[in-house]
């Protein structure tokens, strides 16, 4: 069933204007800033298993899961930035990680220490098979960096001992995750370790979840609902409850599927991928709209100010695209994956890299940080630190999402400016990708080395309208499949694939059922979704009115990274008033407007904020 | 300082097509299903004061206040409604209550019961002189209804003791009550007894609250923002925190304003008054726009979706606004007082009597029910019933705001129709009040008897541009002061005063830094707010638009009460489509609006609703 896997970060080396120095940013500064928040709050320490009733930081049921995303950071990283010293670190990392373990597999610090007798007895809320699905994602990256197989074995070895307790035979929980997060992390086990067993339990996990009688409301009389639980997901219609479990969940499913060939668990993920993408998702790629349950709502319910939106969400949501994108080869999965990259999930970050959002609003008003609203600065930490741990390592996958390969075909996802060195079935190609892009529609590859006949596909973006394809100086005349124009050729050193994607400024309208967006228009170019910002217009966003037709232009932002692009447009101004409401109508008056990539707001001080603009004639 | 005080409500009977209905079927449907609820919770049954640890039904901190707002309702209907039966009902109650009292004169269920060694320790949360204050203004209530003494003698005893355990002197507590009532029921207290000391213990506790070293943070370790104890009163600039809690409080500071003329406290109110109408109001009179600890929160945040406007935050501005007017004799407070009393306030409660909303949002989308939106369906009872219970009281007072008096002067604040029999210093009026108010500007006040000259004052209401007042048929030219047109006469039985008050539809926007509400507009004729309710529209409200300068006809309104006027005009009809977010435009053309009382809606099944209206060309 699957057309593509995702290149390995090593095989594509980015050097664009927008990620490649976040993703340094995320060596040098994010994951260090993440190492001593894990010591300062005892996230490290919890492993040495010593804690005792009456002592200070009492390892949480989530921790195990931050140290392990730190640690599946640190060890991507270390395949970009090879680093003797980080490498010790990490593998005493990763040694008093395995001293946990117990004699039967077992790794959890929270129910070694706090609540032994509770073990497998809270599913549905203590995020146990949630650790241990991180910890497997970690031990899987440390073996890629390092090839050291302690960590991978450890886990196999919890994974062997979780398959005994979790199943349908006699004597077997037939339980499943509160959490979802383990379904993905077995995958990843299966593959390098080439034991199938793992992703059968993964199966196990994804196909036993929400059938009757219902394990979490019969055994632990706990609610369903918000973990999609309620039902097995081949007859879920809508996805809804918590974000993050949700899609985690749907990338464990999809993975599967491509496992297994399961015709209806592909169906079913793409049923509810429709209905996130076409009735629940925030025009940046954000999801889970309501801080109630961390979760989606209803069809078109995207309010922008109490948008909730979480970074992990929107990080998930690229995992579950990127799985899809590879499993069908179409582009519409890898539109979303990249809106997502370039906006929701990469505003939680702060540009020097050691601050954070948990939730990303499509509006603020600089008003309610008075308000104590501190979800609306990024914060160094939080007692829930999920999102500051995930972008540890989501920064260094980044590279993957762009390229897609076969065995012959190198699919370009996202022209990001890079340097190639891709291994497929028949040969292999190096080369350089550059140009602007996010900020330029035009690029170019040039094959440095090749061998063998392979194809090269590229992707015509979904925002795109105009397009023209060269190669070698002569017009590409292919009609796009499934989104991309694919080129087939005996590749030689000189070969040039030159394309120019027209990036107009774009306006958008939402669907009149979001309410929050009637009347209103947000302003795109290329994938980037643009926002206004208080620190680049002097007059209150409040009053600023998008004037209907206008020319837009571009100029260099200010006090952003190099290369990144403000738009300017006229606006019309409204006066301003005392009155709280008040007959007749305020005057409009011609004025001017700045917007800026809306990810990078919030990088220049507090300020007010807003994606979608209110218009006027 | 104190100009007027309000009409008795037995001097002052409702005949009027919005509320006199109401004021009945509270009597005969909203008390008894009330009594039947407190029954069945347990809240009769804890005064007996024979709960056991293990028995179900363990009486709750606030379950007081709920059966004291109850009593009160049945004491004040009573007064309108004689009835033998109720009054056996209501004597049996009140004898249950005073048998709960004990020796030292202390009366709390919970903390006789429940956690008795707690008593007085947790003032900032747990709603003990919140309970003594409700009592205290149902005592007062069966006092002037029948006449016994017997529930006011015994919170005198209880009040008495509060002053022993409260005040500056040595060994008293410096405290004050976590959740404000107190203090307006002691101002009550004072005027049945005829004892300053009841409005000096208020005095104190206004003036105490929020003082340094600060109570709750230094005795009870516990927060003070959320309930105003955060800074003394008069040095608060903005109105924060619990809405309820803030308008209670404000209430009592005007009421030991106007006893003690203290001109500071008085500013203070007046500059709060001014930030909450100013700032923080919707347009219906709601406030308090977070469910986040029922809280204002910054000016001009004001959601219509996710508003939370509880029921009791608009009663307590109607309360405030009404001891303002009194002080003042200033129809600006009565504005407001009006408008709180025909939407916000009234909102809550279903046309038939027994359902209620806590929150009042300004918007509904028929889908969020899906999604467990019980907030969005008015509801028979709630855990936390502060607001079913505060109808039962609130109803049969509200003659009592339509007319203020003076030793010479009576006030028509609202001219709701009526039979009026209002005693003055120099003599008394009685007179018919008729008219169609709220659905007709145009109304007649005729004197049947009266004695003694005096003045009659007409409020013109502030919604209203063009009026015109004849007294005996001749014009009267007043200009009006303070807003209110006064007419002094020596009164005799045939004098006619009538007005017209030209009541077109008005279409109303909001300041720019509303966010929720920019290009929106609001339909109001008089003192009503209107909405588009999805049971009047055959297209989907989410794709209405007010037709700007649209002109608007009346008509009957389907299935609410009889004289109920709806309010139709043109709309634009936006052309619907699938798609999340798009480039273009969607058509526009041309159709019909249907708009009700806004405060009507949800009488008719479950509904979309939406009073702020997206305007288009």
């Amino acid at each position: 069933m699957k057309q593509y896997h995702p290149a390995s970060i090593q095989e594509i080396r980015l050097k664009d204007c927008f990620f490649s120095n976040r993703i340094r940013t995320n060596n040098d500064v994010t994951l260090p800033a993440n190492v001593r928040k894990c010591r300062e709050t005892g996230r490290v320490d919890a492993f040495r298993l010593n804690w005792k009733p009456g002592m200070p930081n009492q390892p949480h049921i989530f921790w195990d899961s931050d140290f392990a995303k730190v640690i599946e950071g640190m060890s991507l990283s270390l395949m970009l930035y090879p680093d003797p010293e980080r490498e010790k670190e990490l593998d005493e990392f990763v040694d008093l990680i395995l001293s946990a373990q117990q004699k039967d597999g077992y790794l959890n610090t929270h129910f070694t220490v706090v609540e032994p007798e509770k073990r497998w007895k809270n599913l549905s809320s203590a995020h146990e098979l949630y650790c241990a699905g991180h910890l497997m994602e970690a031990a899987v990256a440390h073996y890629k960096a390092t090839g050291k197989r302690k960590f991978v074995d450890c886990m196999a070895r919890y994974a062997d001992y979780i398959a005994e307790v979790f199943g349908r035979n006699p004597g077997q929980k037939r339980g499943y995750p509160g959490h979802q997060e383990i379904e993905l992390a077995l995958c990843k086990l299966a593959e390098v370790t080439g034991n199938r067993k793992y992703s059968d339990l993964a199966a196990y996990f994804i196909n036993e979840r929400g059938q009757s009688p219902n394990y979490f409301e019969t055994v632990e009389h706990a609610g369903s609902e918000n973990n999609q639980a309620d039902r097995p997901i081949r007859e879920m219609q809508k996805l809804r409850g918590h974000s993050v479990r949700a899609l985690y969940y749907l990338s464990g499913a999809a993975d599967v599927a491509a496992k297994t060939g399961d015709s209806s668990l592909f169906e079913a993920c793409e049923r509810l991928w429709n209905n996130v993408v076409n009735q629940n998702m925030y025009i940046t790629g954000g999801v889970g709209s309501s801080c109630d349950g961390e979760a989606f709502t209803t069809d078109y319910n995207l309010p922008n100010d109490t948008a909730y939106a979480e970074s992990c969400a929107s990080i998930a949501l690229v995992l579950f695209a990127d799985r899809m994108l590879n499993l069908t080869g179409d582009s519409r999965y890898a539109d979303v994956m990249e809106t997502a990259l370039y906006n929701g999930a990469i505003s939680g970050l702060s540009l020097d890299g050691d601050k954070f959002f948990y939730a990303n609003p499509l509006e603020n008003d600089d008003q309610m940080f008075e308000h104590g609203q501190q979800r609306r600065k990024r914060q160094p930490w939080f007692d829930c630190s999920c999102c500051p741990t995930n972008y540890c390592r989501f920064l260094p996958q980044i590279a993957a999402f762009a390229c897609s390969v076969s065995d012959d075909c190198l699919a370009i996802n996202i022209p990001a400016a890079s340097s190639g060195n891709v291994t497929l079935k028949n040969g292999f190609l190096q080369f350089e990708l550059s140009g602007s892009y996010p900020y330029d529609g035009a690029g170019t590859l040039k094959i440095q080395e090749a061998s063998g006949e392979c194809s090269i596909a590229l992707r015509i973006p979904g925002w795109c309208r105009d397009w023209a394809i060269s190669l070698n100086g002569e017009s590409v005349s292919a009609v796009p499949e499934k989104g991309y124009v694919r080129m087939r050729h005996a590749w030689k050193k000189g070969d040039c694939i030159e394309w120019n994607f027209e990036m107009p400024v774009r306006v958008l309208h939402a669907n009149p059922r979001v309410s929050a967006d009637i009347g209103r228009a947000a302003i795109l170019r290329g994938p980037l979704v643009y926002a206004l910002e208080s620190v680049d217009n002097s007059v209150p966003l409040e009053l600023i009115r998008l004037k209907k037709g206008t020319a837009f232009s571009l100029k260099p932002a200010t006090d952003l990274p190099e290369g990144t692009l403000a738009i300017s447009g006229n606006a019309m101004i409204q006066a301003d008033t005392d009155q709280l409401y008040f007959e007749g109508e305020l005057a409009l008056s011609p004025g001017r407007f700045t917007a800026i990539p809306s990810a990078l707001w919030q990088n220049r001080g507090d300020s007010s904020m807003r994606i979608w603009i209110p218009e006027a004639e």
